[in-house]
């Protein structure tokens, strides 16, 4: 399945925090919610996406943003698996998406017709975390089998985000991963942060996932 | 057990090319090797270097420096596991190791009574591959949790490797990974590096990157 790939320019905004609150204010006016998405390369990003979108798109209307280096298969993969309106943003070799970034995805997929926007970030655990994209939550995946000192060793992507997704619980068996340790580092960096265990591949708490984003979009 | 750890500042050198030329040449004078370890977060880079300086340390002088944004596990891990000199290197929130940041780390460690320094680069695949670090030689770890789609999604750290070890090898069973997928991507990329997979848990294989490690040593 083809999907659109657009090449991000650089932002030509001095201040990314204001642009950000600007972004944020004009999505609300328009009754958009805005997820950004982040983690390490192949920690299960897109996966996590596919199973959710497939249980929240009977109750709102969803699109997304994949952003990569390269390559277009995050974006073809989500179009085919979930049937949303999904776009592939080419950042040409930068290693995150501010919010003029982001706002140019937003132009070229069309907000009119959604309610609710998936921005997969590059994966990289540094430098997203630095760029707030303008979204109304942001959202930390953690995969078993990156180890669970990664909270440690890269404390902002943890500080900044309102939910922890722990993905490939179905590896446990397979891997030295101390749950109580990784809750303990989380929660001493960021108190108001939700963690919520799944497994993208069985479906293994799924439901949970759905249900918090169902409640936070009721919120709203 | 103690290890030092050191803040680095920013570089103060306009042309990182240049520095990194002649940090390799100063190196060469010296008669050290130096090697950049790249990889996500959590493909295994310090527990593939735990192994192999754990098997080259009898013939050669080795010394490991340890980069990171915060904490010192890895640092304390390699000195508790395998006994060489290890300094941790911390980033102050920057995203990879540039030449200005590593010669900082090498006239910390000392060169004067080694052979061989592993720099143990920032987890993350996108900026560390943008910076040379004056190393002689450059290897990427891909682990098999991370997906055979790496090499296309990352491709600059692919192409600017010497070597690309494919770890957790044992966790083969468990994961969708087509090797011949990642050697033809890595390939069309990259045609000079040697590709060699590995299990730093069960210890596979690593005979083999002991060999390639003492054959490239013996060439210089």
């Amino acid at each position: 399945m083809e999907v659109k790939t657009i090449l991000l320019n650089k932002s030509v905004f001095e201040d990314n925090d204001k642009e950000a609150d600007a972004l944020r204010l004009y999505l609300e006016s328009k009754g958009v919610f805005l997820v950004n998405v982040m983690s390490s390369p192949g920690a299960g990003k897109t996966s996590t996406l596919v199973s959710l979108i497939n249980r929240l798109k009977k109750s709102c209307r969803i699109g997304v943003m994949e952003a990569d280096i390269d390559s277009d298969v995050d974006a073809v993969k989500v179009k085919d698996k979930t049937g949303v309106k999904s776009v592939q943003l080419h950042t040409g070799g930068m290693c995150h998406i501010d919010a003029g970034m982001c706002k140019q995805g937003l132009d070229e997929i069309g907000i009119e017709d959604l309610d609710l926007v998936f921005l997969e970030n590059v994966g990289n655990l540094v430098c997203p975390a630095e760029y707030d994209t303008g979204a109304h939550l942001n959202m930390t995946i953690l995969s078993v089998p990156e180890g669970d000192d990664k909270p440690l060793k890269y404390p902002l992507v943890y500080e900044k985000c309102d939910l922890v997704v722990i993905n490939k619980i179905d590896a446990l068996p397979y891997f030295d991963f101390d749950f109580e340790e990784v809750k303990r580092v989380v929660k001493r960096r960021n108190g108001k942060a939700e963690i919520i265990p799944i497994s993208a591949k069985t479906g293994e708490n799924l439901d949970r996932l759905e249900k918090y984003f169902i409640r936070i979009l009721n919120k709203e």
